[in-house]
């Protein structure tokens, strides 16, 4: 009888979250020494209501299609754990007789791998505990990037070139398309490169710099005066001079928070109502991180790699850490598994250099030198005959 | 010297449209008697400003790239040619001394096609004139289907499913997606494959029928209830009790026309304020036909033969015909060029069959006894471990 573990999902889903659920099971099942191979149903729910999914059986071809499927297979929720919480949690750890612990997810998801660590160690609990990165937004500390960043990068990057070539092509209005990133603009910065595929004009509008409303449609007014129509690409969490975001729905929900969003259309209304242009607004959102055949080669084979080395680093008797994925980009990329402790990630975050932003409405080299090896390569090359 | 050519786009793009440009060019170049190639520059308005791009040297490697160009490589526009323009084009065909004459595009440049084609033999012009389909609308008439069709409704059917998983995975929000399709609901309807792909709850609403609001509400709050998240597809056009679009942004265009869209927002702005439920609006858009990794094998291959056969036509001497698809689906789908007279195409629209929109919020089998062959198979297996 080997060493059960588990495995949950905190947070929102990438494109490759699933691939490290893969990583995570095969190589639990090649070592040899792992005993029962729980997934928490629907994340941190799941955890708290003892209702673990048992994939000891799984079929190898199933937990291959892991692979190709978006969204996380097996849940989870945005509940963040309270300490009220924790004694549950190490409830269902002992029930299921949980030898090693490992939760893929983000900022809040590290705090609680850290929690749940420190509390094993108080209680005496022979418990390993391991974080596996995952986030879109790019936005951990002690790690070059997180794996699901490159996929939603490249997304970005060729949606854009395909929306950027409809805007150019058929010259009819200001086309407007907002990116998910509601405090990063790392992902939207990728959009960026469709200037790069299809050299048709694009501007690019991140969270980081408030946007002077006026200067913005003087921006647009100037580069479609060039006659070669426009693409704006914007990042759903765009603020005004006031500071707060453009675009508010004016809508409360059942929690009180007032729903954000819309940005695009609220920068394609300004477009129609003060410049006169005919404009519309496009808003892939959650596809920015589901939107399989867009997933960068890189990054789908680095979230693999970051499954693996988890649990390879729990069968080694490691607690306490998250696995960090180190990066050379020169002579040629190249990237390696280690660890780092949970305790120098936990709510710590990441930000866009504000020096990657150039002019208020593009990005600098800089963004791509970093970022192009983790989007994938592969780069269409469009036949552009006009 | 041989016979000069011209090919023109009218209208929107589809993710294909170039694929029947190099399926014309390459048949040109086969046969051996075609002079020099031209492309109007932005369709109509490059013929009435005898702006051509003369293909007759672009290298092989340079057409065979259109086939991943999404959008339109030489340029289209919307301009709708007037009685007045005539003269002017059939002065730009004598100027280049056009042969062959071949329009790409869908009723309105069917409706053109045929004018040119009984104007230049009312004038004795020795000028063959052919239509090539093309709408991701799927409304032209006198063919089983068209070409940019089935890539359109392939993007729709798996961007819903990984939109489905997505909001199956992390329940936290009803997700309502919108698709293309002012009048026509064909495009929309392929998004309800969702719930085939992926087995996810999902609800499809075309523009056909006109939604009761507190039905259609009534009908989200029932299926939200199951617990399994909820994606809601609806069509851009889709209309209310009162037959006026559900979405009026009261934005009125240059043009005096008042801008319609936002119908996924408003049905989420709905989802919020009457049902106290979190809601997210997506509005992918004009990706619906510029996404290339979701073109569909079998739209890639029939747009290739439609430009082919139109140059095939109007080498062996004919003139005033669209190239039609001819389709039989069983025992396996297979299809045909034929040529179908452009007097019968003309300004006919095909409308989706009402009997295939099963319930209000579905879609009959039918529909995809008819659309499956066209989104090219191949479908994703997703591994749904929850």
């Amino acid at each position: 009888m080997g060493m059960n573990i588990l495995i949950a999902h905190g947070g929102g889903p990438t494109a490759v979250i699933n691939r490290s659920l893969q990583g995570a099971v095969e190589a639990a099942r090649d070592d040899g020494r792992v005993g029962r191979i729980y997934a928490a149903r629907f994340g941190a729910e799941g955890i708290l209501a003892g209702d673990l999914i048992d994939l000891t059986g799984a079929s190898a071809e199933l937990i291959a299609r892991l692979g190709q499927t978006p969204a996380s297979a097996i849940g989870s929720c945005r509940r963040k754990l309270t300490d009220a919480d924790y004694p549950t949690v190490l409830e269902t750890l002992k029930k299921f007789d949980i030898g090693a612990f490992f939760y893929n997810g983000g900022n809040d998801s590290m705090d609680t791998c850290h929690k749940v660590n420190e509390l094993a160690k108080a209680e005496g609990l022979d418990l390993r505990v391991i974080g596996i990165p995952k986030t879109m937004d790019n936005d951990l500390t002690c790690t070059d990037h997180c794996p699901g960043f490159g996929s939603a990068a490249r997304f970005a990057a060729l949606s854009a070139s395909e929306l950027a070539l409809d805007a150019s092509a058929l010259p009819i209005h200001v086309v407007v398309a907002e990116y998910m990133g509601r405090n990063a603009g790392w992902v939207t910065a990728a959009s960026a490169m469709a200037a790069r595929l299809t050299n048709c004009p694009v501007l690019t509008y991140l969270p980081e710099v408030a946007v002077d409303e006026d200067r913005m449609l003087a921006d647009i007014e100037r580069a479609w005066a060039q006659g070669r129509g426009l693409l704006v690409t914007v990042s759903e969490g765009l603020r005004g001079a006031d500071g707060k975001p453009l675009a508010d729905t004016g809508i409360v929900d059942g929690f009180g928070h007032v729903i954000p969003g819309g940005t695009a259309q609220h920068v394609t209304d300004a477009i129609i109502q003060k410049l006169g242009l005919k404009s519309r607004a496009e808003k892939p959102g959650l596809l920015g991180r589901a939107a399989m055949p867009y997933v960068s080669a890189v990054d789908r084979e680095e979230a693999y790699a970051v499954g693996r080395a988890a649990v390879k680093a729990a069968l080694a008797g490691k607690s306490g850490y998250m696995v960090s994925i180190q990066a050379v980009r020169a002579p040629v990329y190249a990237s390696s598994m280690e660890l780092v402790p949970l305790a120098d990630v936990a709510n710590a975050e990441k930000t866009f250099p504000l020096e990657w932003i150039a002019g208020g409405n593009a990005v600098a080299d800089e963004f791509f030198d970093y970022a192009l090896p983790l989007m994938g390569g592969d780069w269409p090359e469009y036949a552009i005959l006009r």
